[in-house]
């Protein structure tokens, strides 16, 4: 550090002065060794490169915005992140620090962190954005830090590149009451608001004056929606009572009560039916109250109104001490102003091509639960495949022809792929096949009209995909490696055949790869979905998602007080303390 | 646990049926080999302790009122605690919580976790007291805990002893401005907001938008109170400014300015002029702008006035960015109101006697910052202590009728101890020496007159306790071990003759013992001050303060967590995030 910092200051001393001046310092000086010729080196390089640096301003700190800073090294852009938060969180570890089997401060990762190991130019500012001017590409953001001064500070951002990636907001579906009274899981200091509830309850349980009636109201733990998070978390506090709680306020053990509030038929129903079948049993047999059918009316203060499904949407009303709201995503209000702006109405998330630019802009980008890709359609372009893939122009298609264009077709369009996985095919000329009889393969001869018919089918198996981290730091990954290799891919595109247009694709576009998913379910069980619908449930599992979750942290910083953490909590339990 | 509580609920069930159903009932199960006659026994002797026992309430869960719950043993009591806060701080690392040396929960302990391994009956309540009633031994509490309902909740305790250590209040000295804009330091919770504020300031100097004027404006860190507190937080946000701030804003670095504004003549004016000297030139040297006689009188939300004693009394004003008020003590207003029930008007803390009894009342106590042992003057019990003395009635003492009572004068005026070792004598003959020219010892016989003339200096050495954590701890551990044998003093005596009255004290009185004080300055180094004036400064010192605050923890769980902080920060530095 300190001698960059020479270096830098030397060099800025040498620029200033005329040539005269350089060669007579740098005759003095000839004896330190070509160290300051070295000097003047790093200055001129540094000053041609700054002069045609592109501006890529990032906007959001969470999975997307901090994998793709993490990936990006082409020192070719200067880059400005934009974040009311300067610190990126762990997010999946949020239901642990609600009841302190971790700390809110182990799972995050400062952002100013992250560039200090990076050799691109980067900034950050700690406000939120307001607005977007696409036109003008210029981005208007607030400051929220309040320092002795009511006026908050506004300025202005302008990019060459944008790339959104502020993730999504909760939806309260305009269920009156929910703002007013419910505790959200998206941030940390929602976590941590939750974990001061939680003995705030317990406390005020524990006065002398509390009637017994009030103390159950007081102590009823209600928990809206059967997600993956809602039913981690209502694992995680039934662990905290159980394990810690319990002997600290034996008084009051006996009133709490927790409740999983579900509008649909099941909990945990992305996930495999042998999981779901044992996270109700096992809920269920714990005294875990799970509600499903059970859609959330209205909150009041104190209480919560529920339209329940199986009793011919009969409304009942339950007393509650402290309401957790998981579900729903929604959008945030200048990403919904933003999609105004460019067209895009009446969506929930920013449209996005399968490179995950924006539609209908050409250097936005949006990556992470604010966006949503756009797949494709064959059949809207079946017409131009047809004529890419018929070279000879005959009309026709051949097994051969089609086979030419196989594999641009397959990146180009992933459902392709997916289709044939689920017809259990190994080509698409089995795929051809279907539509004639004939079956010796070679002769196969389609007309567009024929092609159409054995493609129909395929635009059903295109997916959106869920609004998981995992989605996210994929995508972040994949554009910073897109940006890292523009220049040499503008050259040398890499990407699919255009069918609609000349030439290819730049780069390949976004592929999701599953990883898996886990379902913490408590008592040191947790269940895990595998790739190739692998299912696991149990104490082996949850030694798996304490080393996936230990390997996947940010930094050797965070990774080590996260398993200190699970450490401490072995040892000492979690920590009641009202802070 | 099981088994007591299945003795419990047994015992219960065999109360409450007529003799002739216990007879049936012990023969058919007196094969269980007499279990059911002890669960009996136990049933009955702890029946009989309960009627007896008695009430003992304790407001405050500080140094104080911790050191006496985690002394008290005497199972004949029924603990009750009132506090806000429902933890224990160990309030000498708060200066180090301020810039993420070591984490909040790192050095709070739940009280409830301090009950689980006593014996004794207690119980908790998270309230603040808001009023005494000394006449009828009520408590009125309300508990700040806002769970879904804007009204409070309020209740009555009653007590047969009473027990305040609630420390006391910041002060003001009724400075404009100070409540408004100034951090204190006084909870676990100011020391959260400061190291927020802290983070705060540099995010929103880093801004593109912000001058140069007010980033340098915002970077100045000014804290009023040159004593230990102070000059700790100076030490310390210096070092992590130094240390980790600058690596991660490099581009606001040369706008830091921290300024130590104190009232009097220097800085750590209660400590040895050796470790004043060596702290003032240490901070000037690191560019910690130290201003004694500089009185604030004034702070705005932008600038701070001072008097400045040096230029006649010049009103200069400073911008600043964070302010951090540690200086003064005051009283809380519901102490107030209970002062001037018991007809203690005007004073700054409640006046008690040696034994920590609250004068005027005798079930209360007063412990830690909020009491002040309102010693006895020797001269206002001359009378009673020459009569005392003077075994023979003979209206002369001689020296051996001096020495029956020597050590209980010593033991019920502490100053008389302190007077003798100021003056290097080594037994009151010699005091009793000087006031007459007669020297053989042995034959010496003084009159009152001549006793009042040889103690008449004596007074002077009387001196308040400091308002530390070192006196109230001692305090609270006095005082349960008071209470733990108070049957027992009852009968047999312990303390010293009453002069003014029949009989002996039940106890010996609080008796303070110093062990010497820290002031941690910054990059390692700390001022040390040890009994019998031996001064140590330096990165030895630091040494000993690591391990004399790893030992005084409360609990192996604290001591675990502040020396896992302490590793982690010398191998991941501080964590910068904004929460």
């Amino acid at each position: 550090m300190r001698g960059s910092n020479f270096f830098q200051r030397f060099s800025k001393v040498y620029r200033d002065y005329d040539s005269h001046f350089k060669l007579v310092l740098l005759c003095t000086t000839v004896s330190g060794g070509g160290l300051l010729a070295y000097g003047e080196a790093v200055a001129t390089s540094e000053a041609a490169v700054t002069e045609k640096k592109k501006k890529v301003l990032v906007l959001g700190t969470g999975w997307a915005g901090t994998s793709f800073l993490r990936n990006l090294n082409n020192p070719s852009y200067e880059v400005h992140v934009v974040s009311p938060r300067n610190y990126f969180t762990f997010t999946p570890l949020l239901p642990s620090v609600t009841c302190g089997t971790v700390e809110a401060r182990s799972i995050v990762e400062p952002v100013r962190n992250i560039f200090r190991k990076k050799h691109v130019d980067s900034r950050f500012s700690e406000a939120e954005c307001i607005k977007i001017d696409a036109v003008n590409r210029k981005v208007y953001c607030r400051s929220n830090i309040n320092n002795n001064l009511n006026a908050k500070e506004e300025f202005v951002v302008d990019y060459d590149y944008l790339i959104i990636a502020v993730g999504a907001n909760v939806n309260t579906f305009n269920t009156p009451g929910v703002t007013e009274n419910c505790h959200f899981l998206k941030e940390v200091e929602d976590a941590q608001k939750i974990r001061r509830t939680v003995i705030d309850c317990f406390e005020r349980a524990s006065l002398p004056s509390v009637s017994e009636e009030e103390r159950k109201r007081i102590l009823h733990f209600a928990i809206v929606g059967g997600g993956p998070t809602g039913v981690e978390f209502a694992a995680a506090l039934h662990d905290f009572v159980r394990e810690d709680l319990v002997k600290l306020y034996p008084g009051v053990k006996d009133f709490v009560k927790i409740t999983l509030l579900e509008a649909g038929g099941h909990i945990l129903s992305m996930f495999d039916k042998r999981i779901t079948a044992f996270a109700e049993d096992k809920f269920q047999r714990e005294g875990i109250d799970v509600k499903t059918g059970s859609m959330v009316v209205k909150v009041s203060d104190r209480e919560i109104s529920t339209k329940e499904m199986k009793n011919g949407g009969e409304i009942t009303t339950i007393p509650y001490g402290m309401a957790v709201w998981s579900t729903g995503i929604g959008t945030r209000p200048f990403i919904k102003d933003f999609m105004t702006q460019i067209g895009q109405i009446n969506r929930r998330a920013i449209a996005t091509d399968e490179w995950l630019r924006v539609e209908g802009t050409n250097n936005v980008y949006a990556l992470g639960d604010c966006g949503t890709i756009n797949q494709r359609k064959v059949m809207e372009d079946i017409a131009a495949i047809f004529k890419k893939a018929d070279a000879d122009n005959s009309g026709t298609l051949t097994v051969k022809e089609c086979q030419e264009v196989i594999n641009d077709i397959c990146e180009r369009y992933p459902q392709v792929e997916l289709y044939l996985k689920s017809k259990q095919m190994h080509s698409i000329a089995d795929l051809l096949k279907e539509s004639k009889v004939d079956d010796k393969k070679e002769s196969i001869e389609l007309n567009i009209e024929e092609l159409k018919t054995a493609l129909a089918n395929v635009d059903s198996q295109m997916k959106f995909l869920p609004a998981t981290a995992q989605v996210a730091s994929q995508q972040g990954t994949y554009l910073a490696k897109c940006f890292n290799r523009m220049e040499e891919c503008e050259k040398n595109p890499e990407g699919p055949i255009r069918f609609r247009e000349e030439g290819r694709h730049r780069f390949k576009p976004f592929r999701y790869k599953h990883l898996g998913q886990f379902a913490p379910l408590g008592g040191e069980e947790t269940a895990a979905q595998l790739p190739g619908d692998w299912v696991s449930i149990g104490h082996s599992s949850q030694w798996l998602w304490y080393s996936v979750y230990a390997s996947k942290q940010v930094s050797w910083r965070t990774r080590a007080l996260v398993v200190s953490d699970w450490m401490k909590r072995f040892i000492f339990g979690r920590d009641s303390s009202q802070i």
